[in-house]
């Protein structure tokens, strides 16, 4: 049965086969066929959000995109305890699959599970910090090498799906002209390939170096 | 008693009696007569520290500056749970007092006082997000509008104090000199005073509408 996917992920370990059961009961799978918003700015969450595959879009101020997130993120942990309306929207696209689970649920086995609490604590301020460094490192780097660092971190979390020049942009914070202009010269550099908005990464080793010096 | 301090903040709020003078016999005052680091990135933490006044500098990557921490703030939260060395580096200034807390006297109370794991939670979670928000604002913006969002956000949080321009230009992004150029255009039109290196913001207003619209 597919909800299982979830409970196989190591955030879960520490729970009890009496907890997972519960988890299990009380969660259920969400698929996408086209882009989708499921999430939006300004309104209040009562739910957490499991990525089972895909990719997950995450908008911030002016719906630009703010970040990607792929299989065994999790949506909302910023929000767990909070009464306050969400600050970004999220967006399934194709082929997308999240599981849903209801926050209380959560919410009671971090009362009563110190491990499994420590586990939600550590998995809430993972991506938080990640997106501080990726941010600043865009901004350190170049075009090039600012480009090379986006392909190569979201590349590893399997990202580079049915994405804009336009989004990419509104990532790294150069212009949609430069991105274009530096996807193009990696593409005939063969570093890179895009089809149709996808672009499946050749010569790691080549991006790395631009990361590096770039 | 000087210690007091912090347990009148509202995030130790939801302690028992009890647990306050726990808190209150495992926590001690530091102070700073000058610049000196009192975290060095790479190592590892085992205490937590509430700014009680003055400000914290945090330096991360090639020990550039990435945020200021005013009255209030609490530093490490986000390593209560995480066994690995902290990737930044923090600096107390003249004037400034911390209040150092064992980390395990708050993980304690976290794991039998419900409300007060979710005071820590939404506290830990608070920094990195503002700290997001401020960054992308930052490169949104050009020098104008990012100085004065940065002049705003940290003069209300009372951070102004014994900054060089070469630290306010490495949370920028922006240039050293074109920096400068700004910061003396601003002191010009009468918008701050700046004195020896701490700031005094005179036109909250014009800074206002350099932030909405630069």
């Amino acid at each position: 049965m597919k909800k299982n996917a979830v409970l196989e992920d190591p955030l879960f370990q520490n729970l009890s086969v009496r907890e997972k059961s519960t988890l299990q009961a009380n969660s259920s799978v969400v698929s996408f066929d086209d882009t989708e918003m499921f999430l939006k700015k300004g309104t209040f969450l009562f739910s957490i959000y499991y990525v089972n595959k895909g990719v997950i879009k995450i908008k911030g101020e002016d719906n630009r995109m703010l970040d990607l997130l792929g299989p065994q993120n999790v949506i909302g942990l910023n929000h767990l305890f909070k009464q306050e309306p969400i600050f970004f929207s999220a967006y399934g696209i194709e082929n997308t699959e999240i599981i849903q689970i209801e926050r209380n649920v959560l919410k009671n086995f971090i009362n009563t599970n110190p491990k499994f609490l420590e586990d939600i604590y550590n998995k809430a301020i993972e991506n938080p910090e990640l997106l501080i460094r990726n941010v600043i490192a865009y901004r350190n780097h170049n075009i090039t090498g600012a480009l090379a660092s986006f392909l190569i971190y979201y590349n590893e979390k399997d990202c580079l799906h049915a994405l804009t020049q336009k989004e990419i942009s509104e990532i790294l914070g150069y212009s949609r002209e430069n991105v274009s202009r530096c996807l193009n010269t990696f593409q005939q550099s063969k570093y890179i390939k895009c089809n149709d908005g996808s672009i499946e990464v050749l010569d790691m080793s080549a991006l790395s170096k631009f990361q590096q010096f770039g």
